[in-house]
């Protein structure tokens, strides 16, 4: 029986780009397998975010964007103002929509899932307070992106390894394979978890 | 566009079935539309076991089991002995496994979810302690069994009937409508959350 791909990425290697509007820059955390930072079906990313101004276009594609740090953004879509996002509001829009981004008190750094909804099935979530947090998913794509201190993870009861603030753990199931089956996944921090949950599955499989 | 379709089971309508070998009874709580409790892709069922015994086969199907009230049980899958299972901790095992149960302290209720692994992807997750919780999911089929006191549930901003005790709430997407897109769900309970959210996608769509 394989067992799925186990990858921790570091936050210290995440590559840095400048916005071509000059008003913030972009850090990959991680891609689809085979996935690049100009054509992937789903990616993580992490923005400095320095001024107001307009978010570029991902056409066809699903966007969920959640503040990390600072006071939070006001954001118009389309022409129609939403409600402020403070710290671990997550918000979802598509990526054809025209939206601008006011900061509400200074500088901003938040986090980013892009994905084609066409190849995948999302699930994402903010995972707060709770110092233990169990659940069993078929997923084939479980990413834990960690926002707080030194987090636990066990899969199966076989502990991974463990990400650090920024760092992001990615498990990726093989077709037909035991990543494809049913998991159980536990997670632990003793200061208190602070990390986003995100689960992808194929469109078609 | 289509909204999904949402149904509020009540606990009091929940037909109740004894097994064959005269151990327990069985209440079906719910299960794929078109299924029925002898033909279904997915269900969800109550059980009160009375006694030490056997569970039936379900084969070719996937199981979780969780003790709702009682003390607990005591598993033996296929010959071994598993870790004794307290309130609210989930367990999965195959519908294929010869499966013995003894009773830790006296008659026990459990939750079940049965499902066909070649037919859903399955996630589920006990959801305690916190008041307020939050997520986006694309999941077609969204299940809240709730085992606490009066949830509180919405859906993209808007507030879907609230499950009582043992009650069972299901939003179920229409192919190609809203209901299979990401939404935002948060619940809220002033006493406390404590419910079973179980969410599945087709494996095909």
């Amino acid at each position: 029986m394989k067992h799925p791909d186990v990858r921790l990425y570091r936050a210290q290697d995440y590559p840095r780009m400048p916005w071509r509007n000059g008003g913030g820059t972009t850090q990959e955390v991680a891609c689809n397998p085979g996935g690049s930072s100009a054509a992937f079906t789903w990616r993580l990313s992490i923005a400095d975010v320095a001024q107001d101004g307009g978010f570029s276009l991902f056409a066809g594609l699903q966007r969920i964007i959640t503040v990390l740090e600072g006071t939070g953004i006001a954001l118009t879509v389309d022409g129609l103002a939403q409600a402020p996002l403070g710290p671990r509001q997550a918000y979802a829009f598509s990526g054809d929509a025209q939206v601008d981004c006011r900061l509400l008190g200074g500088p901003i750094r938040d986090f980013n899932l892009i994905y084609s909804p066409g190849h995948h099935r999302a699930r994402l979530q903010w995972i707060g307070a709770a110092d233990n947090w169990t659940f069993h998913s078929a997923a084939s794509t479980v990413l834990l992106f960690n926002a707080g201190q030194a987090l636990t993870v066990w899969r199966n009861g076989e502990q991974l390894p463990a990400p650090s603030r920024y760092d992001c753990l990615h498990v990726e199931g093989r077709a037909g394979s035991a990543g494809d089956e049913l998991a159980e996944y536990r997670l632990a921090c003793v200061a208190g978890l602070d990390a986003c949950l995100i689960e992808l599955q194929p469109r078609r499989a």
